[in-house]
């Protein structure tokens, strides 16, 4: 049994993660901690650190947070693309950074991206950007990480449970069962897998 | 003939870009403005406003410019991954979105990428990163681009002319000329290709 910490565990994706997780600890974080183990925001590293303090002791971290921003590419302002680079992108790194003085030997991390850099799709040019970059950044950092400590993505498509929120602008995607993206996280925190992204798409 | 815009100019890319656009009329800048005809700094929307209200009309923009910081990612510091993001990929995302209200109907943009995300290599998490954003930002912002214009990334391995500087970190990458990186661009710039990561790679 591992000690896993799931951040954005309130959202649709942390709890689809949960799914996959039933066989081990899940320390739970979100940022505004309503439910969960822990409040955490992934913008501030002290915040970070404080969190992986309190918990002590654990063996994965899975992130499934990260804001983005939507908007055309044209219109999209400065702080909207901040937004979303700081959340995402440099957010999910910092999990990592921070969480490297932590996390046990033979440790894992898992990001989260999204298919949208993958398929297009209008008004999501910040969001398939920086999951490009996560992609990117999972597929390269892989190789620096000390102790036998792996890294992964999962990279997923809408799931069913948040069909209702997105689907009338999804129009073409198929979503799929929450339970199969907890798969995906669940494969990457037991299996050997490291520098992988892992698709979930129908 | 069109009027190209080479941001980056006095760089080993942007002189190797020149190389491939022999028959158009080429405006030079840098962000020192040496040797250029003007100076721009990208992670300044104003002053690259200023750049396009200068030069008037113009047919294509190329950039060769975007600062990265080298460390290993346990030691990379905050302001090191802020310095280049908000050079490498910010500042020409925005080379882009100010480009939009200046830019002749069926005009192009060709941004700058770097194999590092395909092929990483020690102390270029942050190249790399960013690199594979940038691919990213292009192949999904071309389909919401209007008028006709098109954008493109070139997304070359080290160039013989920087073997110098480069080589020692590099063992194992095979140089290739900038001519041949020239090529590239002038095919981003004279094609119909759009939304497309060309890679110039031994």
């Amino acid at each position: 049994m591992k000690t896993i910490i799931v951040i954005g565990a309130s959202g649709n994706i942390g709890k689809a993660a949960i799914k996959g997780l039933g066989k081990h600890k899940v320390i739970t974080a979100s940022r505004s901690g309503k439910g969960c183990d822990y409040q955490v925001d992934i913008t501030d590293k002290t915040s970070i650190a404080a969190l992986y303090k309190a918990v002590g002791k654990f063996d994965a971290v899975i992130s499934a947070a990260g804001h983005c921003e939507y908007a055309p590419f044209e219109s999209m302002t400065d702080d909207q693309w901040q937004a979303t680079i700081q959340s995402k992108l440099v957010g999910q790194m910092n999990v990592v950074k921070v969480g490297l003085d932590h996390i046990e030997n033979g440790g894992s991390f898992t990001l989260i991206s999204g298919i949208l850099n993958i398929k297009p799709m209008p008004l999501a040019i910040a969001d398939a950007t920086t999951s490009g970059a996560i992609d990117t950044f999972v597929k390269c950092v892989a190789f620096e990480l000390p102790r036998g400590i792996r890294i992964n993505a999962v990279n997923p498509t809408v799931i069913e449970e948040a069909w209702e929120m997105y689907g009338e602008m999804m129009p073409g995607y198929q979503p799929v069962p929450g339970a199969l993206v907890g798969k995906a996280f669940e494969r990457s925190v037991d299996s050997f897998i490291t520098g992988q992204v892992i698709f979930v798409d129908a």
